[in-house]
């Protein structure tokens, strides 16, 4: 049996353990790589707002993407201060935000737990469930060999899926210089909130690149990328149908099923130039 | 572009149409199938409780199922009424419980947005995030054989994914009949769920088969499991840390990266017998 967490020594991103496999009618005992979920309290303000399943690593831009992507605070320098805290039932990150995003918050009543595949505020009505981005600028033109190219060099720099085989990347890269930075996580949401806090505590400009997913394109991945006004997202699988309107409206290309040598381009083709292949 | 919903003529579960396709340097168009995700909002005894974004097929089983994981009754008796409801930004469901139900509800506070990823109330402390189930009984015995062959049958069963490749499934089976029901979502909490409440509008005995989901397992859908009192559940992808040890808590047998020729066992492997193979 898996180890329970050693608060005092911190919260791991994984741990090794044996296993029983069963494989072509053998059974053998191995070493494992299992990757750990971890409860995150985001507390602002001294108040505790959401607890999320995560991965325990990058958790500052975790805590920055988060409030920015849902509407919490408006810019990083609303960002005010940040500490981390180890718990006994999970991690403390305390948030210091203005006053008045503050105030904006709590009015919304938001209050919830997220899972590794949610990372979002609450509301109880379908009034407040869509949130339509703002339209995303011009951004960046890319071949499909650079495309290619990028999606290739994914995989390597997942560290800790490479040992666990389950956790999500989101990864920044540009045309020219191709995968830039990656940031890993259980849940899907929270890995491009990681990557949107890199992006905005680091000072990248938004327009200057894409964003890769290693999962599906809901919604809220969509809502989460146009909402710091980056122009292109692809997902290495699929994208949903409200996904897709959403992408369309603010102006996203939104590509899916990204592999090897394929892809789906779903909206605004115009930033895909076509490179020419002699066959 | 894939056309925006027509809520006058119901929300369709997926949608047919046209995308551009890039592989190996050649473009094509060509007809292909969209999952939607469908905001839908549960209403408890005529207020708003969450919003889940979903498949909108099976929604009963899926009320009934989400209504008793998440705790908010204790058995499919306190599932009084259930109503469906169009509505132009999403669907509605209004949900019957007894009064003293809903008083326990409204004092957790909880108050979300649920998201494909995701299937849950809210809670904002540590001490509120991870729940414990009971533990569960002896439950059925299972041969490697029987898994395997149903394992086998399950993707032909997955109609919506079959065409979109983009949705969950969680299905029933039994050591001797192997799969019984499918029940399919865009989220794999959501499909969990309505799994669950098909279990139980139906009447089956949790203790008489098992559970398979095309997902990760990650806590909650160890606690949604267990929660029904069924021992067993295989995930075609990996487990998490924390899944693992609550299931090793509650007794469940946890079963991940079950495919067709094998599978790993985290917890409790005395459930399995072992066919034995003459090679």
């Amino acid at each position: 049996m898996i180890d329970g967490p050693c608060p005092e020594l911190g919260w791991p991103s994984y741990q090794q353990t044996t296993v029983e496999r069963w494989q072509h009618g053998q059974h053998t005992s191995q070493l494992d790589y299992i990757a750990e979920e971890v409860p995150v309290v985001l507390v602002y303000n001294g108040v505790s707002h959401v607890v999320m399943l995560t991965t325990p690593t990058n958790l500052e831009d975790f805590a920055l993407g988060f409030s920015i992507t849902e509407g919490i605070i408006t810019s990083p320098q609303e960002f005010l201060s940040c500490h981390r805290h180890t718990r006994s039932k999970g991690i403390e990150i305390s948030i210091k935000i203005p006053d008045e995003r503050f105030v904006c918050m709590t009015d919304k009543g938001r209050n919830l737990t997220g899972r590794t595949g949610c990372g979002l505020c609450g509301a109880s009505s379908l009034k407040q469930a869509i949130r339509q981005p703002k339209p995303v600028k011009r951004g960046i033109t890319l071949s499909d060999r650079e495309l290619m190219l990028a999606l290739g060099k994914l995989r390597e720099q997942q560290n800790i899926n490479l040992l666990t085989g389950s956790v999500h990347a989101a990864a920044w890269a540009t045309p020219d210089l191709g995968i830039v930075a990656v940031r890993e996580d259980v849940g899907r949401h929270n890995a491009l909130d990681k990557l949107i806090g890199w992006l905005l505590r680091t000072g990248q400009d938004p327009a200057s690149g894409f964003v890769i997913v290693t999962s599906r394109a809901s919604y809220e991945m969509v809502q989460k990328t146009a909402s710091v006004g980056i122009s292109l997202l692809v997902a290495v699988s699929a994208p949903t149908g409200l996904a897709i309107r959403i992408a369309y409206e603010c102006g996203l290309t939104l590509i899916g099923f990204a592999r090897d040598e394929q892809h789906v381009v779903y909206t605004h083709p115009s930033r895909l130039t076509h490179t020419h292949y002699l066959i």
